[in-house]
């Protein structure tokens, strides 16, 4: 149950998996992308949701590595319809080799995906199939409603807040509920740990969203307002144009039509603004307020106490990342 | 059993097909796909599989749109990766829509054909699913591959017939063997019926390949010849290129590396050479040859004779299509 003994299996897992040799176009941009690494969270969640229940958490790790494979098709897809160069400080599969490659390579991908989670006991099958699908289709959504935003001007907050849930919150959901399926959890458990990890998925874009204007830049792997540099309609800029008037309003207007500026004097300017509006007050109450209820999900479900105070201690610790 | 009820109860049921709503982006190119049309060739396979065990063929209704969904999954993606204008005489969904939208309703038709599939009972879930992975894949390896040949001079014979086995032949044994197994057919004959459809697949497309150059134009839905003006590397070509020697060989070669050209003059004049190096007969006879393999394999099913006349029946008539 210990957090890197986990960490550790999955990385052994994932060094061991096949996906296939021929034809090499087809497999080598999927071994390229899963070996870039990342932070491995989904299967993670995965195997800490079975560890709630049960000890083996062998048994649960075909379907942690179903999840990790999952996520990395999602990258693959979505980093062609977003023209992204650049996947973890890599280059992107469409970038390395060209967008048929990604298409076709992610495809195979999500096929993939679905083999690993026929490693669970049939029993459960019909089941975990249909929240897969749910949730695939879901995340799908969420990238259309992601891409639609584009072209809105003042888009609600409410749409927004559903927009990241769909897009990265349900799938952590899922990846705890299917951890607790597989370890045989009850009903009510597996709800209470979808519901935990959605509430959670939501909060952590929210810290997202803050961290890109308000990280320490030397503890942060990226640019320090990349969002507000790129206009991405963040929640903080949402409640921005939404609480701005007058002056203000027209100075983050100003900023938001410019196709040429100095980027420092662009963040620097709008990050003044959000000051000016409390914008960062106002963001973190609704991130602990998506905090505050998954942990009472969290704490309602029925498992082994000592199991669930690492999982509330792993989420705290990365509640109070780089903060 | 009789195949027009059959094809009218795919008709309705794909007509009442829900494939979702929000956001309208991501669902309506879905619709426009599915509803432009086609022969419905392959859920109607897998209702004659399951009508050789078993009367009651709605019971593998939702198996067989499964299959219908994901054929048209590979369709969008394909047409994005072929660049097609057109599908079915209509805008393909990228071009109507973009890219983006191609590859992401994609995604969801993909996810779709797995959801359509828990219909089936429990106790053949993971097999089915088993078998839908390994198809899905190596349908997209046919791809790849198809890709690969048009940057090789020389394909071999062999690779070639891989090449059509996976991309287009797989998915027809696939069908009729999960038409079986939905009506309980033993191993033996769902392995036969899987057999059955991979050849006759293989022979279907040295068919398609026929008729570009020898099909009656005036009962032909497309232009005659239209692989010849793309070089398509067609098992026609690929035999005609090992075959041709001397000035026959400088001759197609020449027409080969024509940039500009007479379209009909070019289609005429590579005929001619396939008819000098007797490509027709042999073409046919490799076809035949497909064909004779599939039919001994549905001979040897176990199975309602009177079905497996009609299936015969079928089959031999698509054989026989406008030759």
């Amino acid at each position: 149950m210990d957090i890197k003994t986990l960490q550790t299996d999955i990385h052994t897992a994932l060094a061991g998996l096949q996906y296939g040799e021929h034809p090499v176009e087809l497999y080598e941009p999927i071994r390229y992308i899963m070996s870039l690494g990342g932070k491995r969270m989904r299967p993670l969640l995965v195997l800490l949701g079975y560890s709630l229940f049960d000890d083996n958490h062998q048994k649960a790790m075909n379907a942690a590595l179903s999840v990790e494979v999952f996520h990395n098709f999602t990258l693959v897809h979505d980093d062609i319809m977003d023209e992204a160069p650049l996947r973890r400080g890599k280059p992107t599969i469409h970038q390395k080799w060209n967008t048929n490659t990604g298409i076709l390579s992610g495809d195979v991908m999500l096929v993939q995906a679905y083999e690993l989670l026929l490693d669970i006991d049939s029993a459960h099958l019909k089941r975990v199939i249909g929240k897969f699908n749910r949730c695939a289709a879901e995340v799908c959504e969420g990238q259309q409603l992601d891409m639609n935003f584009e072209h809105i001007d003042a888009v609600p907050e409410a749409d927004y807040l559903n927009m990241i849930r769909l897009k990265t919150a349900v799938l952590l959901g899922y990846s705890l509920e299917l951890g607790g399926i597989v370890a045989n959890a009850n009903k009510v458990a597996a709800d209470l740990l979808n519901g935990f990890g959605v509430n959670i998925g939501v909060g952590f874009q929210l810290m997202d969203d803050l961290l890109d204007v308000y990280a320490d830049a030397a503890k942060f792997g990226k640019q320090v307002g990349g969002d507000i540099i790129a206009n991405k309609k963040t929640f903080l800029l949402i409640n921005a144009l939404k609480l701005a008037e007058g002056k203000t309003k027209q100075a983050l207007e100003r900023w938001l039509s410019l196709t040429e500026f100095d980027k420092a004097e662009k963040v620097q300017a709008v990050t003044e603004i959000y000051n000016h509006l409390g914008i960062k007050a106002l963001t973190e109450a609704k991130m602990n307020e998506y905090f505050d209820m998954g942990l009472q999900q969290l704490d309602a479900i029925e498992a082994n106490e000592t199991a669930k105070a690492a999982l509330r201690a792993f989420t705290v610790q990365l509640m109070n990342r780089d903060r």
